[in-house]
């Protein structure tokens, strides 16, 4: 008995995570993005938006939401039409994954409206295709864990290979968003073409290191490995006052801290849930003292179901 | 009560593991070094060498088990001097780690006749400047894993952050050395400074889900990350046959297969002991038929000790 109408949600991500760029993706609870579509006797698509935030595309064929359910509505021909409002609550531009979050949560709607669904993993390539639509290519990192939740390592794009990896469950995520915006395409161009094999040794080994560490839960392992020398020296510029909101995350008791995907958002890593949350006033106060910058944090542990239904109805 | 003679043995290792270059090594059980040493009325260091292997130094200068030695010595000045005998079975310029088990078993030696001994692990740094000296860099990717055994991830050299990685026990190890010479130097040179930031993020994925298959014992994982796009492309050309051992390797069953460090010998993991020697018999195999070079095939389960000592006599 297939639902009329579901409500689903995405969460936020922190992709790259310090050191691995284009590769590691973790889910946290919040914020996220919710979507709420019935079956209806007209085919194609019927879209709408409710949000409150700037720069969110209405167009059907240009928000990501849309565009990734129409996708699956193509592939898969349903005897009926899909009815969907995305309600945006995450920021665009922001480094949590928000266009991810969209694409999912419209995926993951309109495929539990479907009488033959698809698999959760096999939602990913249309998932995909919304991030080449918002950000310029189909990076993996936000969208894998949006979906599957918990950490993510994206091997390999050609073939795509997700490889799910363990992260202690002691572990606490501070993400704080300024209220300042960095488009993926531009932070992306920033990075250049060649890297030292000094520098890329570096990293992998602190890649290597991270996931090792988010496993077993090494706080000391984790504080050496979050350790971004590839993007971060670039990027940082990008964000007024990162230098300083870092500082003071580690000051905090921060195991780590570094550019949330291709930021502004800046996350931290805690080892409890109360240092969590000194560390995220302490970075958002920063934002504040040091940029003059309003922020939003977030402290959240891993999300290790990713994309939900909230409910079902009808049959 | 400290001996007054000591026997030591240190393995060989394999490091790089295919993407890991510079940051990853495992130990094995053979083949590998010995050194026996004893203390002597004399002050400073007498040094003898038995081997049938060509191209070792005999030279208390330039050989690494004396000059790591020596640099001990000076450091703790003992009341006493060391006569030290190296039994050097390893072949030079092998990529078996052959250095840093002549540095390893002389190291742990001298230490093993001090009054007050280094730990193990503090021997690291005096051995690092005995491959300094061999190989022209002072990498710890064999040191590391030869001295303490079991997996080891270098994760910086500045500061030298060492950190061991468990390898499951089901997994067995092929190293085969055929019976020609690829200088360290030489196959360093042969890198490019830059590599491209595509290859870079490629890379850092397969180090991060390699370290995690072995921890896991994922033979599926395992079999995708044993890819090597940086050094491997560039350094078969030295190693002739090297093309169609990897494949011969890899149809008799093995999980992976790449050069063991700077070569010309050639690894490959197994999932079992009895598919490790039919692996190895056909990687021997076809060295012989497809190049026209003889070489020698070891098999082994990961040496968790690293280096040890065989016995010690005297007090």
């Amino acid at each position: 008995m297939k639902p009329k109408s579901v409500k689903t949600y995405a969460p936020a991500t922190i992709s790259n995570l310090g050191p691995g760029f284009d590769t590691l993706g973790v889910a946290i609870n919040a914020p996220g993005d919710t979507v709420v579509a019935r079956r209806r006797s007209e085919p194609g698509l019927g879209f709408s938006v409710v949000t409150t935030n700037a720069g969110v595309p209405l167009d059907i064929k240009k928000n990501v939401a849309s565009y990734v359910s129409t996708l699956l509505i193509n592939e898969k021909h349903p005897s009926f039409g899909v009815e969907m409002i995305l309600h945006k609550s995450m920021p665009v531009g922001s480094g949590l994954g928000s266009s991810a979050a969209s694409s999912v949560a419209a995926a993951v709607a309109t495929n539990a409206l479907l009488v033959k669904p698809f698999s959760k993993a096999d939602l990913l390539p249309f998932i995909l295709e919304g991030e080449r639509l918002a950000c310029g290519s189909a990076h993996a990192d936000n969208a894998a864990p949006c979906l599957l939740g918990g950490g993510c390592l994206i091997r390999s794009y050609d073939p795509l290979d997700v490889v799910p990896f363990p992260i202690d469950s002691s572990l606490v995520w501070i993400v704080v968003h300024p209220d300042t915006e960095v488009l993926t395409k531009g932070a992306r161009t920033i990075l250049p073409e060649q890297i030292p094999l000094r520098s890329a040794i570096r990293q992998w080994a602190n890649v290597a290191g991270l996931v090792m560490g988010l496993a077993e839960g090494n706080r000391d392992l984790i504080r050496r490995c979050v350790e971004d020398v590839v993007a971060e020296p670039l990027r940082a510029k990008l964000i007024p006052g990162f230098d300083d909101v870092k500082k003071a995350a580690l000051a905090a008791g921060a195991l780590g801290c570094s550019i949330s995907g291709s930021g502004p958002s800046v996350f931290a890593i805690a080892s409890s849930m109360a240092r969590a949350r000194l560390i995220g006033a302490a970075m958002t106060k920063t934002f504040r003292l040091a940029a003059n910058i309003q922020s939003t944090g977030y402290v959240s542990r891993t999300n290790v179901i990713g994309a939900r239904i909230v409910w079902r109805r009808g049959s």
